[in-house]
């Protein structure tokens, strides 16, 4: 199979939004009137952000989940991807799993694919991300002000639980694990979140790699700081401590890492007023998405940490850095 | 170095045509009323697209340049792009050299760099890029029409004579080289003809696996077929036979391959009516750059290659491909 017949067969599809899509030199986009282009591109490199032998139809899943969840960060609704992959071979059963589940995911959310490139190397799969959000309507992470308050969506810490439970440095029941291995894979964008979200976060990010890591880019593009309280914050590790303590290897200590620093958990972290915390939650009504408020905005700059008390919690939680 | 301060140091730059650039989950653009977005992704792979020891300067130059190459066989004006990239380590001599060249281009075609994505990994550079193009005046592949008249920009098979001279199986001497290794490692985007050819070419293509297999892309797109006189194509390798015959090691047919289906080229081949042929050669002279005539668009659909007398040159000579 050469290299157009495999960029025919598997990824060449019929487009609806799109002016022209795969087959040309360029895809052409037309922006609806009043609307702001956002992009965002990721790189998925092998054995650093997915195992070797991971299931080809999460792979596709997850290239473009990581994607969509930085629109959904922006509060962009998707319209279109480019998809550049570099392939040791053209395996044929790789190729199909991969593309179901990338398309999967694409249709889901009305996000054609436009364009791309297709290469001999390394597996490495970048992908584009194209949305749409009304002019000035974009959330960014530069909005934070003193005395909003601090949100996460869903779940938190399930991703890594699940990778230390794959690298054995945590034992976890075989449902406990499925369930963790789900997000790690299979991550939720929130995009219907984040579009819910426009007029009323005053800044979003979506947590990649790590809660305090993600938030401190909020902090700093906002010129602020904030007061966490990890003892609601820790409860975003759903279902941990009790399920596994059995096990013996899942201590507060892990599952409060888990969920500030664990990374690859694709929730929104988002800011607010106190005034619009009706309108936060029929937000989250509207996104069927849970959100919780686990802080506040304040002077001075910097992160910290504190018990339901209000008293300062010790640790350093670093957040992934592909290069430290 | 970590992953932040690399992307900060290297890779963040005011924008002044983005409405937010690097250094949020999304970059905005806000294209201009009546435009279109031309979108076009190219991922570059050491060992394959070039050698490991590639002066880092010319490689982002180049990294950029194949993308640019395709905005210019849509007529679009580049606006923007986003660069994700694939490291083995943060070498800072590395990262400075290959940020110079990449912004050097860039800069020459007010392009603006607003996203994109660093990790560690095999080299890998994926840049997307985005141009504008009045709402239907792009370039497409589809458009050539029997009659029609086929021109190439520039010159082909310099890129890959340099390929062939740096392998050891072409002797050049030391200038020649030099020359052709400069077209191999920092093509010209044809960007000022592909606008200047709006409203006039047919059809376009830019030339990056080889005349005749790009060539085909548009024959197949348009449903029909050409004849390419090879006695004026053979010319479009400058300055080839008589400086090297000396070396012994540059015959007919190896040039003649180089021209045809040398690959690497980043002109653009395009085709228009024989009463455009003053305002194609006025679009030239606008874009200073010279094109040349090589054949005619006619029914049935294939590739046929004929000498100066009309004849049937045989040969075949594949176009490249990345998993053929």
């Amino acid at each position: 199979m050469g290299e157009f017949d495999l960029i025919a067969r598997y990824f060449t599809r019929p487009t609806t939004r799109a002016v022209l899509g795969v087959g040309d030199d360029c895809a052409l986009l037309q922006p609806a009137a009043g609307m702001q282009m956002a992009i965002s591109c990721d790189m998925l490199v092998e054995g650093r952000h997915f195992f070797a032998d991971v299931d080809p139809f999460t792979l596709g899943h997850k290239a473009l989940a990581v994607n969509l969840s930085d629109l959904a960060a922006c509060g962009a609704q998707p319209v279109a991807f480019t998809l550049a992959l570099a392939l040791p071979r053209a395996d044929e059963a790789w190729l199909a799993a991969f593309s179901r589940g990338l398309f999967a995911l694409a249709d889901a959310h009305g996000c054609e694919l436009v364009g791309g490139d297709t290469t001999q190397g390394p597996l490495n799969i970048c992908i584009t991300v194209f949305g749409e959000v009304p002019r000035g309507q974009a959330l960014l992470r530069s909005g934070a002000r003193d005395g909003d308050e601090v949100y996460v969506s869903g779940t938190l810490g399930e991703a890594r639980l699940a990778l230390e439970a794959l690298r054995g440095s945590v034992a976890l029941p075989h449902g406990r694990l499925a369930a963790a291995r789900m997000r790690l894979e299979q991550p939720t964008p929130r995009v219907a979140l984040g579009l819910a979200l426009r007029g009323i976060a005053t800044a979003a990010i979506d947590v990649s790699d790590g809660l305090l890591g993600d938030l401190g880019h909020i902090l700093e593009a906002s010129g602020t700081g904030a007061r966490i309280d990890t003892s609601v914050a820790i409860n975003l590790l759903a279902d941990g401590a009790d399920t596994t303590r059995a096990e013996g290897h899942f201590s507060h200590e892990t599952r409060l890492r888990c969920v500030l620093a664990g990374g690859d958990d694709y929730e929104l972290a988002f800011t607010a007023p106190v005034s619009a915390r009706a309108a936060v939650q029929a937000a989250a009504l509207q996104a069927q998405t849970a959100v919780t408020r686990i802080g506040v905005i304040e002077h001075p700059p910097g992160l910290r940490l504190v018990d339901a008390s209000g008293h300062a919690v010790p640790g350093r939680y670093a957040s992934f850095d592909h290069f430290a």
